[in-house]
C-alpha cells in the first residue's frame, strides 16, 4: 500500500480533489449496516410494519433524503445529482437485528459510495430514534460498502467471507 | 415492556411528539462508535495527525457540524439549540480501529442523544471518506449511546459489560 | 384597516421584525389545504394506504420535516424550535380530494402560523409529486390558517362559513 | 388508467426512481397559483410595489430560492441543477387576488414540474407571511401545473377550460 | 494578551464551547462592510433602486436569510434563534462604494457577532453577483464588527478612529 | 458601459438568468481576501498551526463546505456541481494579516466566481470567529476575484497593479 490519502495535497492540507477531467460514467454504490436490539423491540417494529406505526417507512425516507445531502455532511465529498436511491430493510430474527441495504446511482465524475453509506447510516439512526424510548441500548454495526461500480477503478465487491 | 413507540399516534401515524409542556432542563448525551481498518490505513491516519494530512481534524469538524443538523436528518427529531459539542478520537492499535466519542449538550425540552449519535456517525463516515481510496473495506460498528442526563427520566448509563 | 405591513421599516425596506422584548408563550398554529384529483387517482392513494404504496406516510413526513425548515424558506420568518408537529389527511370522496390539516406548536416569541401552512403545503406538493405520473392536472387549493393561539393577540379562529 | 404509482417498488416501498439511463434533455415546467385576500390588503401590496414595501420583490426571491431546494423538500424528487427560474405576479382586481406564475428549466434526466410548483407555492406563502398581520384569512388556491416540456412524454398543457 | 483561543480544548482539538451554564441575555451585534466599484456600476445600482432592478432589495434579503444560517456556515458557532435582523445600505459617492450595515439580535447564551458579520458579507457578495457582468473588479473591504452588547463581557464598540 | 444588469428582466424584476442553451465548459474561479489583526493574534494563529489549535485547518474546511452551498446563499446564483475546491492561507507578517486564496472548478453552463468568493469569505469569517475572543477588531478586506476561465467570455485576470 504505497498510496497516500488523496484528500490532502502535497503540503498536507485538505482539499476537494480535482475531478474536472474525469469523464461522466454510470456509478453505483451499495452499502449495508444493521442495528441490534432487544427481541421485544424488534417485535414492535415488525408488528408495526404490518399494522400501524411503520418504523421502516419513516427510516427509509430518512435514508433516501439523507443520501441527497451527503455533500453537505461529508466535508470533502463532491456534490452529485443522484439518479436513483433505494433503501431496503430485512429482519434478522436470529441476531435480533434489522439489516439495512442502500443503493445509490448517478452519472457523474466521482463515485456514490459515501451516498450509499450515508443513506444506510441515517436510516439506522432513525430506527434508533423511533425506538429509543423503549430500548436505549440498541447498537449500530457492520456499516460497510458492499459494492461499487463505474469510474476508472471499475467494480469492487466486498469480501463475502467477512 | 408494555410501552408503545411514542413517535406514532393512536392511529399509527408518525408525528413529532408534543414536548410543549416539558420544562427546559440541562441535557447531556454521550455516544460512541468505531471504525475498523487495515493496519496500514491506521498507520497513515495516525502519522498524518502528527505530521500532515490531519484526518481527525477534518472528521471532528464534520461531526460537530452534523450535530447541529440532526433535526434536518432525523425526521421526527425536535430541533434544538446545542450549547456544547465535542468529538474525540482514540486509536485502538489492538483492534486496528479508531474509536470516536461525541458529547452534546443543551438546555431544552428534549434530550440530545440523537445529536451525539449523529456527530459520532458522521465523524466516522468522514474517516471512511478520507481513507476509502486506500481501504474500501473499513467497517463502522459499536455505534451506541453511552450516557444521557437530564429530563424526566434522569440519567442513563450503558451497561459497561457490553 | 389602518395598519401597515410590519415586515417593512419606515423607509419601506424589508427586515426581520424585532421580537426580542416579547415574552415566550405557548404558541399553536393550525392550517389546512386540499388537493383535488381524478377519482381513479384518489382510489390509488386510498388503496395504497391500506395495502402497499403509502402516499400519506411519505407526504406526512415531508410536511413534518418542512415545518422545521420554514425559517429557511420564508425570508423574514423568525427561526423557531418547534415542540410539536402533526400532519393529518382525510379523504373527501364527494370532492375527489385529499384534505390535509397541520398543527404546529412552540414556546417562543412569535407565532407558528407559517410553520403550519408550510407543513400543509409541502405535504400536498408531495402528494402531487407521487401521483403526477398518472394525473398531472391535480390542483391544490383552500390552503389557509384555521386557528392560532398564544402571543399578545391571543386566539384567532377562521370563519367557519368560508 | 392502468398505471401504478412509480414512486413505489413492487413491494410497495418508496424509492427514488431510477433515471440513470434516461438521456439529458431540455426540460421546462410552468406552474401557477393565487392568493385571495381582502381588497384593503391587495391595495396595500399594490401600492407598496410602487412606493415602498415591495411584497412582490420579497416573494419573488423566496420562490426562486425555494425552487433550488425542491430536492430537499420533496422526499423522492431527484436533485437537479436548474438553468433558469422566473416568478411573476399579476394582480387580479376582480378576484381580490394575486396570481403567481413560475417557470423552471434544466437540462437533465427528469422534469422540473415540482420545482415550478414549489417556487409558486413558496412565493404565495411569503405573501401570506408579509400580510398576515393585517389579514389572517388569506387563502391560497389554484396551485397547478400549466405546462411541461421535454423528456420522453414530451409536452403537456393544462386544459384551459378548467 | 495571555488569553488562548477558546475554540480549542487543552489538547488543541476544535470543539463547540460549552455555554450551557451561561444565562440567557439580550444580545446585539452590529457589523459593517463595503464594496467598491466603477462609478458607472454604482450609478446603475443607484438608479435601479429608484426605477427598476432593485439590487439593494435582493442583497438585503440575501443578508437577512444568511444570518439565519450562520450556525451552518461557521463550524464552531452555536445555533441561535435570532429575534431581529436588519440590513441597511448607504451609497458613498466619494468612495465609489456601497456601505452595508447589519444588526442582529437574540435572547440567548452566546453573542450574535458572527450573525451580523455573515449578514453583511453575504449581502455584499450578492451585490457582487448582481453586478459582476458589468464590473468584475469590485472589491469587498472594511468588513468588521462595529458593536456588541449583552453577555458577561457587556458592550464593546469599535474604535471610531480606525 | 452600455450593458444592463442581467439579473433583472425587462420589467426590472429579479430572475435566475436562462443558461439552458449554453454549452458545458470547464470553468475555473480564483478569489482572494485577507483579514488584518493584532500582531499577538497573528502569532497565536501561526503558532497553533504548528503546535495545537489549527485555525487554518478549521477555516479551510469551512471555506470548502461553504463553496458547495453558494447556490443557497446567493439568491440568483445557479446551483453547480463543483469538481474541485481548494482554500489556501498565507501569513503576511508585514501587514499583520492572513491572506486567503480559493480556487473552484466545475464543468458547467455558468461560471464559479461566486463559489470562489464565497469560499474565501467564509474561510475569513471563520478565522474571525475563532479569534474574536482575543481580538474583536479584526477586519476583512481585499475580497476580490483574481481570475476566471471558461465560458463564452473566456479568461479574465484582475489587474495586478491594484
Amino acid at each position: 500500500m504505497s498510496q497516500t490519502l488523496t484528500h490532502f495535497d502535497a503540503r498536507g492540507d485538505a482539499h476537494m480533489v480535482d475531478v474536472s477531467a474525469k469523464p461522466e460514467t454510470h456509478r453505483i454504490g451499495v452499502a449495508a449496516g444493521q442495528i441490534t436490539m432487544q427481541p421485544e423491540t424488534l417485535a414492535m417494529i415488525r408488528d408495526g410494519a404490518h399494522r400501524k406505526g411503520d418504523v421502516f417507512g419513516v427510516a427509509r425516507l430518512a435514508g433516501i433524503m439523507a443520501a441527497k445531502r451527503t455533500g453537505e455532511l461529508i466535508p470533502l465529498c463532491h456534490p452529485l445529482p443522484l439518479t436513483r436511491v433505494t433503501v431496503e430493510f430485512m429482519v434478522d430474527e436470529a441476531a435480533n437485528a434489522v439489516c439495512c441495504r442502500a443503493t445509490t446511482e448517478t452519472v457523474g465524475r466521482t463515485g456514490v459510495e459515501m451516498e450509499a453509506l450515508t443513506a444506510a447510516t441515517v436510516a439506522l439512526l432513525t430506527i434508533y430514534d423511533m425506538c429509543k424510548a423503549v430500548d436505549r441500548a440498541m447498537t449500530i454495526s457492520e456499516v460497510r460498502l458492499l459494492e461499487k461500480h463505474g469510474g476508472k477503478s471499475g467494480s469492487w465487491l466486498a469480501d463475502p467471507a467477512v
